[in-house]
């Protein structure tokens, strides 16, 4: 446990300056419903050095409304990417440890390739004859990104809201590609009310006579009331009553007394219209058509069971939701974890405390930061020891041992028979005993009922071993008591707070 | 309890055809903004008797989007009235019992005076220029319309939704006038999230180009995809998660597979939009503007604390909120509850189970009528008691008194000195005892300890106390245990099931 706070306060910084990256595919991409798409492109950004063993990726998955920018500063930008909370130096998705990757989704409005991209069969913008796409297509996309980018496999993917169907879908899709899932205040399926929701959405935009069936990109206005609308109705979804309250409350809007006409009376109107302008000077109507739609259709069910839908996971899975959250309850949260469970895939569940409602997966970050680090970091010896032991046979001299401490700059030194069997260890406070006791003989200062780890015992267990034992350092052997590699307090306290 | 389960199981009827009335106020209303009203017309439908001492009429307040029409069937009606689970013959707003009335609010478009109605100073439609209105004015209004169907005192005001906001503004307006007061599903003051929900309501129909700045009556087309979608919206607020997935699960519309295209691929988008054509036919979008306006408006609190604002209620009130309801959640009737409480006033809760949603004041017929008749018939013995009591001396021959008893046509005498205070009751059972016994004076057949009841006492406690002592009569008597009245079995009995 203080591992973990160490974690939670130890400094956080920003990635800094940051630009988003352009991906384009050199072959097609053939989506769910079997239409074809041509010169893909999507637009991504990364943080942080994939290692040489590659090994460290991590791809953060956006929202309905997000883009590729999740951390770090553009120039100009007025305030930082939308996860800044949760990346950068310091933080859970720790950019001096991880190679963190975040794309626009396919059939977004951010550089990716979607409805209002030039179509290379006309030359003009796809508006509606762009295909339908699916939480499946999108995370293809981003498939062929990481591959492109010669990771074959994620350290961890991991969102909120749709990000968090995606990383769901990725660990469904290509079970063999991903270690760990963290989807966050997400579902499996679309429920009818998240339906209902985003078809009042689609509405608000499609009637907007400035639509013009999708076709409007050339014109002086664009379905600006409409898709405004969209985003007020989808707002009011992310609070909670109680954080409106807190907000709030039923203030007016600059005045004392209701106005008894149409202008705004209160502060939430004002707040929800200053929301709906905003999204609108950042994001395209039709995008937003296509991206619910694709959520609409989200449902990891395989013959009505999410049971089956989930039987070949393979990835460890982290699943948090927000109590407040009423857009996507805990419930539906749950529902994944019993379907992973009964799976045998190893789930953990985490539910934030939390006033924000939906809108916390992008606020709390104490909490975030918390379970995402302490999950990323619950890494198995096999991840963490070193397998390049320097061990010693038992008929070693004294000062021999204690010259290769020196040499080797380890304070630990396992002994070991011809066949690589451990004796015993040795240690530099050993070595000293010797001196103090007159000793002459390994066999004389060794532990040896050493106490031991098996390769794909987790960090927290190692580390809780060594705080109950009150020793820095554990051999990893294997079930013949062979030494596999060595694990030292000092590794596990890097891991935490490098 | 055995009468209230008579109530619930007894034959239900409907009040079978009605029409729809209109007063004509022959005076100005003055609003609650300070604006003046000329030649308001309140529609309104009645069921049921006024009795001759008008104390029995009950007023019914209606919702959002109801209107006068509350119960029976029009002619060529395909369906009853909007709360025909509650209210005719054997149901807990029995009109066989009451005098009930329900009147379309002021704002509104079935038939009182709203934005749709002639402006008697332009003779044109007043459009926006009717003034806005609040839920006080609307009471006021029909607190006219009571005094002209000649009522000083309502028995009771009950209503769901925006129907309980002009519940509570009755008992705060009015504290006089109304002996019971049941508000259901609702709250003292919109909450944000009640405003905001309003609002993108308002917006769907402000920005419809048809809506013309509320001038369209005399246009083709009105806004009929901007009122549509806001009555989407708010449908969507009025279901429960729950139901949804009860009602509709991810079922298809028509269809085997999803469409890939942006045509209605699942059954809730179906029934939403069903939903939002059907009330385009039959509702007004500027009456929409108004009257959510005035739901925003509503706040009983009185300088931000809600118990100053009830401080003068003396009503009974019967709080009745929903568990599943999350527009007006069940913790806002309880604050209404708390804040009677501090107050002092009589006030008891009920929360019906239902997985519908805030609609379940629509729906759960079985509960509401439980819980309104068991309330509504929590009468005082005052309230039922004969006045007219034949009395009789003790020194009356037995003779003259059964014959007392055939020409009045009771079967309990009490006994009573010069003073009018009770000295015993006889019975025709102890009549028929005397001729058993050959007694000849009252004396030595009248109960002398006669189980009483005051004015004030519960109809709940006065049957308790017959079925306990096996009686079917009680004296109702003052402190002097001067007889003041008596009340039987026969009379509750009526009260329940008449």
């Amino acid at each position: 446990m203080k591992n973990i706070i160490y974690v939670v306060t130890m400094k956080k910084e920003s990635v800094g300056s940051v630009e988003t990256k352009f991906f384009n595919m050199d072959k097609d991409l053939k989506l769910e419903s079997g239409k074809i798409l041509k010169d893909v492109t999507i637009a991504y950004e990364t943080y942080g050095k994939l290692n040489k063993e590659k090994n460290n990726a991590i791809l953060v998955c956006h929202a309905l409304s997000g883009d590729a920018h999740a951390a770090g500063w553009h120039y100009e930008d007025k305030k930082p990417g939308w996860w800044e909370i949760l990346i950068g130096p310091g933080k859970a998705l720790d950019s001096e440890k991880y190679f963190i990757i975040s794309s626009n989704i396919l059939g977004g409005c951010s550089g990716s390739t979607g409805p209002s991209s030039i179509n290379p069969a006309t030359s003009k913008t796809y508006n509606l004859d762009f295909p339908v796409i699916t939480i499946k297509d999108m995370v293809k996309a981003q498939k062929k990104l990481v591959e492109n980018l010669n990771i074959d496999k994620l350290l961890a993917v991991v969102g909120g809201s749709m990000g968090g169907m995606q990383v769901l879908q990725w660990i469904v899709s290509y079970p063999d590609m991903v270690k760990k899932a963290i989807p966050i205040a997400t579902t499996a399926h679309s429920s009818p009310q998240q339906i209902a929701f985003n078809e009042v959405g689609r509405q608000a935009i499609i009637t907007d006579s400035h639509w013009n069936n999708g076709d409007y990109y050339d014109k002086e206005i664009g379905p600006r009331n409409g898709l405004a609308l969209a985003r007020m109705i989808a707002h009011i979804t992310y609070l909670s009553d109680e954080s409106m309250y807190e907000k709030f409350g039923r203030d007016l809007k600059d005045k004392k007394e209701v106005s008894y006409d149409f202008s705004m009376d209160f502060q939430v109107e004002s707040y929800l219209h200053y929301q709906g302008d905003a999204f609108v000077k950042r994001f395209d109507a039709n995008s937003y058509l296509y991206i619910t739609k694709a959520i609409d259709y989200f449902d990891l069910s395989s013959n009505g069971s999410l049971i089956e839908g989930f039987k070949n996971i393979k990835s460890k899975v982290q699943v948090i939701a927000i109590d407040s959250d009423w857009l996507y309850p805990p419930d539906q949260s749950k529902d994944i974890l019993m379907a992973l469970n009964a799976n045998s895939v190893d789930v953990s569940y985490a539910e934030l405390k939390s006033t924000y409602g939906h809108d916390a997966f992008l606020l709390e970050g104490g909490q975030l930061n918390y379970v995402v680090a302490n999950f990323l970091t619950n890494t198995l010896a096999e991840d963490l020891m070193d397998e390049n032991v320097s061990t010693i046979k038992k008929d070693m001299e004294l000062k021999d041992v204690a010259m290769l401490m020196m040499s080797d700059y380890v304070t630990h030194l396992p002994v070991v028979n011809e066949d690589n069997r451990l004796l015993g260890i040795v240690t530099a406070w050993d070595l000293s005993k010797s001196i103090a006791l007159n000793c002459s003989s390994l066999d004389e200062i060794m532990t040896k009922n050493v106490i031991t780890c098996k390769s794909d015992e987790t960090i927290d267990s190692i580390s809780r071993k060594m705080r109950e034992n009150d020793i820095s350092c554990l051999p990893v052997v294997d079930d013949d008591f062979k030494i596999e590699g060595i694990i030292t307090t000092d590794q596990i306290s890097h891991l935490l707070s490098d």
